[in-house]
């Protein structure tokens, strides 16, 4: 098989060897593979794949066709449409993943919308409701709406009853997000908008001051993003006052069960949201997955609004 | 009736109206009252006594006999042994306390005792179980162990199963806390004996960077004291990696109905404790009421094991 591969820190489309599924595990012919921010780090060397994922290809996510199961997988069958979060190696032709970790893909969603769904859905499934079981008739700010949690996390948010404001720095990308039912306003204005029950922060240290000031009593802010910087300065007395909560948080860390439990959770209770049409998934552009170098250009230069998704050859 | 009054930023033996119970409420002649580190930073004037307290006379807790009850009580009767957490005017010869805010005197406790018992068992408990879920088999440190609430947290800890690393500053101190069934170190020292489950900060954010070094994966960081410092240094991406949680808490801020929930925890799960002699109340000295600078000089001084209570006079 060919898979984007890490080669002095740029994607080269190379040969591996095809990988075999083991006890309890599928082989993914994957269809298409999202892009996302992680991909960019560990492609610079500071987010390696954590054991058992392959260590030189990208993809923290992939969707496509069950080619062959291991012993033990009851669930799946050739032919069946899957996808997942992995912990590396979605950018490929085939993939290993365990059958716990996998979902079916509904109907209705095309390759290129499955493909990009799962790492981000999962993410802001887990910060809104798992870490901070966000409510019906809860105020919710989401700073960086516009990317690729953020549209995820909007439309989780507004499915529960909760009332958005959304932060997004690109003033041409407001409507987009708007549009899925948030009240969306740039950076420094949603301290008025608030307080806030629930903070999703995916921007990074220099909100946290902000956070917190328009923290509701009993808030909580789930940190998934520092791309703006780690370090920030809280205020413990702020914090004490409010009787708030701080998160943090990443998929790629957990074991085996927690992937799997995480994956029950989207299936349970955002699957049917994606075959009901509550939530979608945009999808800003495909790129071929030899073109993978050009696809990440494109994510790096920001002002998209939906999913970067790379599709395998036919 | 006479009251430690807050007279210029002195505390003052001065007489008030006695205060007449409403309706739900309960008028309790007041036995002990305990000292806590709130009441030197409200004398100061930066605690403000939140609405319905009396503005004007000191103390958060309070133990005592029911001397009349308001129209619609039925739980408690002229004489009963009741103590309570209060938005202030604990130390005071007669005190008004909702009803769902008292709890029973278990026959064992002394005066004194059970005048210090109320806000440090419930901040404790509070932060411990209602805010941490802290386990059995988990692994806790509790930065200042050897005050009022760290001495409440080692026992709770201790007796729910967990195993307690306990921050001692005053090394003649160290044993006591280690009686409690901790292991007590130095400040310096912690981060060697972890990761930790649960931390229990109640010096500050001088803490915070090694509280998150240490911290194990999913672990929980309680902030309910920061004499030390409040503007903590946090790194977002080390909070991420271990999916850990800052919690800031006060137990005065809280709403009528918040409080009359915290009680009912501490009836249900701690009066048991000490009524078996689990867990008891550290008294290091008494105070008779009119001499309320004096105790609170003591308090200031520190070096203490256990806590410091007002005696009301006969």
């Amino acid at each position: 098989m060919h898979a984007v591969t890490i080669v002095d820190q740029r994607p080269e489309w190379r040969q591996h060897p095809d990988p075999r599924p083991g006890h309890g595990e599928v082989l993914v012919r994957v269809r298409a593979a999202g892009l996302n921010g992680a991909d960019r780090i560990q492609l610079a060397g500071l987010y390696p794949a954590p054991a058992g994922s392959p260590p030189d290809i990208l993809g923290l996510e992939l969707a496509g066709e069950v080619a062959a199961v291991g012993s033990g997988v009851t669930r799946w069958h050739e032919g069946d449409r899957v996808m997942a979060v992995v912990g590396g190696g979605g950018q490929a032709e085939l993939a290993v993943v365990h059958e716990r970790h996998l979902l079916p893909v509904p109907d209705g969603l095309s390759w290129a919308e499955a493909g990009g769904f799962p790492e981000v859905f999962a993410t802001a499934h887990d910060a809104l409701f798992t870490q901070c079981h966000l409510g019906m008739g809860e105020r919710m700010c989401v700073h960086g709406a516009a990317g690729g949690v953020g549209i995820a996390g909007v439309q989780l948010a507004v499915a529960a009853g909760a009332s958005v404001v959304a932060t997004v720095r690109d003033p041409a990308r407001r409507a987009d997000v708007a549009a899925l039912g948030a009240t969306a306003v740039a950076p420094d204005g949603f301290v008025d908008h608030g307080p806030y029950d629930v903070v999703l922060e995916l921007v990074g240290a220099p909100n946290m001051a902000a956070n917190l000031r328009a923290l509701a009593g009993g808030g909580r802010i789930s940190v998934i993003g520092i791309g703006a910087g780690a370090k920030a300065e809280v205020n413990l007395g702020a914090l004490m006052t409010r009787r708030g909560r701080i998160h943090g948080s990443t998929l790629r860390a957990r074991s085996l069960e927690d992937k799997a439990l995480a994956a029950r959770q989207v299936e349970a209770h955002v699957l049917p949201l994606l075959d009901a049409g509550t939530v979608r998934v945009p999808v800003a552009a495909t790129y071929p997955m030899a073109d993978a170098a050009a696809a990440l250009e494109r994510f790096a230069a920001g002002g998209k609004f939906g999913k970067i998704v790379l599709l395998a050859p036919d």
